[in-house]
């Protein structure tokens, strides 16, 4: 069994890049240096080459487009996204929905490039639907709990639960991350117990004064 | 067992308003009549109300929000289009995509409003990823057929079989209708020996000549 | 000089069809037939038949896109809208953003199809560049008011003073709107003094115990 | 007076990141020094960080977002282009179209960031909006040109002449750039002569055999 994934979302924010980006990937491969966890990190696109080169953690876009090389201007090639140096992406992120059509593109073409792929979803139908696609990951944020500081372990349990099942009915191959509402440790054990893989999270860890304590304390239950 | 169902999408196309499509509606209504097949009608927003006040054919909206009642300028509210007369709608068209979320939410919200829900899909995955929402029509639409004047059943009836496969594997009470390539009443024939319950077509018959001709072949062979 | 406008939008609300949109509308073309000022109501698409055909208030639609005849599916065809019955159309609506070509291109439709174009804006910048087009209207609606209970006309009169210089400049046969922030009377007497021409107003009136009510006094300054 | 602006576009071409990129960088890098001509790049996003460091030539996004820092999964940051090296950045690319209301943001976000700003527009109308919100350059890319081996200097002057005009008018600090159908130093020539101040071009020198030579030859009249 491998080990579990704690993906760690950018954004937008103003640290996610310049020596505070650097500073929360140093801290991630510390932290996944130690303790053997999978820690990834999901920066902005133009952080993608500057990570990838400078730190061994995997790297993530946070959108990838479902085209192939050609003219499309402004758009996110993940050829080229994996040329930069990433290990994977998110697909679908509540920040940047897809067309349904898009989202089977967008995966089929990351998959192609060699590309990890984590597809957002927000409930547990459209989990089910993701799954369809198979994806490595299917990653839940319920919409209630994002940026809510509240857990989605504590909160609602349930959600993950059926997420974990209906997921598993459509492909049991395809993995599930918890993906709203992630503080603690304790949080994480509970998305395990839920029966998902890890967790995409970004605030707590992002925001955080002490990005290595955040994550020491996330990933100290494993 | 229920009869099959032909859905002539208008569009926005000319003959989709005013006399022209008043026309359609009473060859649909005359057919529909002497034969007992079901033939719907899916004509632009405005004409949900008038057509649905004179004519007994089922009248579906080409596309329905993911909405409740609320601030939603220049969306489309699934009670509204109920309390306008219409049956059931068309939700995800390949010319009115939604996002992955947005198609969960519009098929949710036509089912409250007492809707009969045809989601349409481009290919084997997106259609099992339709099924997972519980609508009741996939509308197989493989994007290289449309339009183009050949028969999905003869092009390429792997996809119609598959995609019936793939969509009963997720939810056995989720028909499926051939959404491209409908010409004749041979087409339909075939389209319902590959296991689906109907078709999806447009200008076959709205800019047909004689559409009442076209209905009649349309149904020959049921 | 042509009377003020008075634009009633019902966006998706409850009250926008059915028998309280009818109670809208009659209130509308009493205060209308009795004070000679113009009140214009955009309701849902379903709802422009009926009400174009029931009552003598002028009838606007919320959104136009800005395409031909042809294969649109779900999409809003300016031509079917006037073929209904409208007088007008709404066009960018702040719910319903249109991408700046778009604009363009429904502008262009709208006016080919007979329709009173009113293009709304977010601020002096947009509503200059919506002016390019040469729409009827400019309706400004500054977003930090929308829907405030704050009246624009009070919170902020530069902005409203600013964009109709700004119009003015691009093209000084644009009329302007003032689209935010109306509740009463005072507020848009105030509306006419900074020298836009109207008012575009929704939950003040369409919210309202009792619309007449409401519409008496915001005509009752003029 | 400035020197011309010769912008290529890279879009998501194949040649558009590895050797090939580097190779067209490199000509640009050279032709741009041996003729004191400026020559512009715009690489997809990942590109824009190893690009800046290692060529001279001025970086451009081909797209950024008129957001702010905050929660934008999958959105591109002007001040995170900015810090990555970038020198300014296309706004609604033909391929990346935004809403009325996101260029005027994306326009006001990359002036703040300090990015050089090309709104693309697709005709006099949008040119004259794109205009009003003051960016750096409008760069003019007639649809039924691009691609098209024509050139819109022979095909349809009048288009870029009076786009100039209408620009002009509106804020005669804006320059402008011909944005399609530019094959040859004579094109060039032409787009000068007609009053614009540049060319954005692609094809032509991305998927050159000799990029080098096409460079050469563009600059060739200057």
């Amino acid at each position: 069994m491998s080990s579990p994934l704690i993906l760690i979302n950018l954004k937008t924010y103003d640290e996610g890049y310049g020596h505070r980006a650097r500073k929360i990937a140093e801290s991630a491969e510390l932290i996944a240096g130690e303790s053997g966890v999978r820690i990834g990190i999901a920066p902005n696109f133009m952080e993608i080459h500057p990570m990838s080169h400078h730190f061994s953690v995997p790297v993530y876009a946070q959108h990838t487009d479902g085209i192939g090389a050609g003219a499309h201007t402004g758009h996110v090639l993940a050829a080229a996204v994996r040329h930069a140096g990433a290990h994977g992406t998110l697909i679908n992120h509540s920040e940047r929905r897809l067309t349904l059509a898009d989202v089977g593109a967008a995966v089929e073409a990351a998959k192609t490039a060699g590309l990890e792929t984590v597809v957002c979803t927000n409930n547990v139908a459209t989990s089910a639907a993701a799954a369809s696609f198979a994806p490595d990951y299917v990653a839940i944020e319920p919409p209630e709990l994002i940026g809510s500081g509240v857990s989605v372990s504590k909160a609602d349990p349930e959600i993950i639960r059926r997420s974990v099942d209906a997921v598993t009915r459509v492909d049991p191959g395809v993995k599930i991350l918890t993906g709203a509402g992630i503080q603690s440790g304790e949080c994480v054990k509970i998305a395990l117990d839920l029966g998902t893989e890890g967790v995409l999270l970004a605030s707590s860890v992002v925001k955080a004064a002490d990005p290595e304590a955040v994550l020491r304390d996330l990933i100290s239950l494993l």
